[in-house]
């Protein structure tokens, strides 16, 4: 079964100027929280370790998520690429865009499907002025999305925003509903909102959910696993959030969760590969 | 033991014309998401499979909720009793009404009240112009059914309305606190709010639970569950949500619960009996 | 082990006049939907009860937190101050302030760090008037708190207000996050909002939780002590809520929980011993 892990930031280049990065220290209080030791790759921001330690971990490919955001740091999307070129077949580049301007941000996604990226990534809640997700400035860019078919990454659980307001359901429901055949991917599962995020996914086929690093031994773990394992599983993607989780130890505690043979395929694979519209899926 | 179950909408009539026998595929989608396969009752859309399937069950009575809602289709009052009394002894007709007119929803009422309707069944969510639980509109209806000692049976969980935001609790814990003698029964139990309605039910004497379909292998069960066998073993109230559960199956799968029999006898009898009045509760 | 039980108010003078010693059936009501009977020392209105009952549990000293409140009833600091005197070593007093108007109330907070008490209680939703706990009145009581290094008590679970919006986690994350050096203790743990407010604590190193009554046997209870017992070690705290539960049945149905012997000392004693400042701490 091959394995793609949809959330990976690599050391690499400005992806180092990142508050993951930057802030070593804040970044391993929350893996440790976490119950994780800090990944020797992550401390010492070494690519190549990255990739060995995927190897180790029986990762095939990963998903490398830049951003666009004042406070939590940006990267370019050529700074992606790059990184993605580099190593053929083994990672997938997501192109993150500047949605505080239509124009510019609908130039940005077209240039980024011409370059190759495989989806959108929107983090509303991470700009300098932070909008929720139901934010009616990101309404024409969702529609775009929709009309091209593009599918779409959002991050809004965790520390999606300035205050939990952020990652509230409510908001990303409305998009959901306002846009019934946009595929949207909520990373980090709009943890900590498990059983309401649940209810939506429940409601609303177009949402896919990867909760990544919330996923490890906090509230609600068990309900993420079960709908995996039952309603949701086409939906649920499996990510570590690199640099959080270190890829080996994640993927070792994710083989102990209680989730069939068949359904593990689709979460490690299937879905992953189905949604970024990988050849042959 | 007798049982009632507490929400049943037969194929019959004006209640074929509803969404979730229209749109069959998509009520089907939600009961194999749950984990059951569709009633045939269901499917074939007839009522003499069904009470085939209450009798095999041993459901001795069944509430009949209508619906007068734009979106999700309307039930006349008419039908509901048509239905009712074509079936002595077996049914228990609740009337529901237009809220957005406030004395058109009196005059139902009393019409309802006088025709032998057990209770009141309000879906603020569900209108085409929604309502949130506490809309000003919503309060002197309220305040009638709180005067005239008239229980109310309210959906506010699960699908009510077009967002989560339908379901959040603040509003409904607004309302038993402004109305403190008004008898409601949460249907659908407010979920995927299941801590919070809890809280709510903790707190207000006046507030019934009655998860009904969302109480299936969804998150929150558990605690659902304790409850039921705990603190809210007064008012917490059993259901199939037929058509979404299949009535033998929901009724099979009840029985696995971890409630004791004492509470078992009120959850599936003697709350609802004594909430709507019959006679010798 | 000595053990330090963080929320006790005894049955002492103007204590007696709060709602949860006139309205005695209501608190009864309460104790027992948690699973207890009524401390005798609670139903006979005793302190030398309640000390009896405390020596029999073993628990060496009691946070005193007294009440500025319309609609739940106050307890005057100076009454604080008599009680504990009284009982030197026994107990600790936290003093309670009337939030409305900001110049009072640092004048208050002056009065009582110069007269020994060691914490600021805040209980914004239980005023005739409630606030939620960002209001902006608010803002500059905890300016004055975090420049004095003072560790504030705020009562934002359970029944902190007229309704369940004054729990939500939302507006208690921006007040950590406008004041990242004010440590708080949530009193009720924030209660039912236990996923949300568990995320708010992983993001924010100056929240402290103390679920004290709403931790038995109520919904997010495992999550709770998973957190005890896990990444929030050193920010839980050990409280009964007295006389809501009785304090030597709530110290041993707290024993059987899943805590180690290293976590349960951290968050019966050396937690509130170092949030409160007590020597050598």
């Amino acid at each position: 079964m091959p394995i793609i892990d949809f959330r990976i930031r690599p050391p690499f280049k400005t992806f180092r100027n990142m508050v993951m990065y930057a802030s070593g220290d804040r970044r391993d209080r929350f893996t440790r929280q976490l119950g994780f030791e800090p990944a020797p790759s992550a401390s010492a921001e070494s690519v190549e370790l990255m990739i060995g330690e995927m190897d180790a971990a029986g990762v095939d490919m990963g998903v490398i998520v830049g951003r666009n955001s004042g406070p939590l740091g940006s990267v370019e999307n050529d700074v992606v690429l790059e990184f993605t070129g580099a190593h053929p077949g083994r990672f997938i580049p997501v192109a993150s865009i500047d949605v505080t301007n239509r124009k510019t941000a609908i130039a940005q996604i077209d240039a980024a499907v011409k370059a190759g990226f495989k989806a959108i990534n929107i983090e509303p809640g991470a700009y300098a002025n932070p909008l929720h997700t139901d934010d009616r400035r990101l309404y024409p860019i969702y529609a775009y999305c929709e009309d091209h078919n593009l599918p779409v990454i959002m991050m809004t659980g965790g520390n999606a925003g300035p205050d939990i307001s952020y990652t509230m359901p409510a908001t990303l429901d409305r998009v959901l509903t306002d846009f019934p055949t946009l595929r949207i991917v909520s990373s980090h599962g709009n943890w900590p909102w498990v059983a309401e995020i649940l209810h939506v996914a429940f409601r609303r086929p177009n949402l896919y959910l990867s909760p990544d690093m919330y996923l490890v031994n906090m509230p609600g773990m068990d309900d993420y696993v079960k709908a995996a394992n039952g309603f949701l599983s086409d939906r649920f993607i499996y990510a570590s959030s690199y640099p959080y989780c270190p890829i080996k130890d994640y993927k070792e505690w994710f083989m102990t969760l209680n989730i069939s043979d068949a359904n593990r395929e689709k979460v490690m694979y299937r879905n992953a590969a189905r949604f970024l519209g990988l050849d042959g899926q």
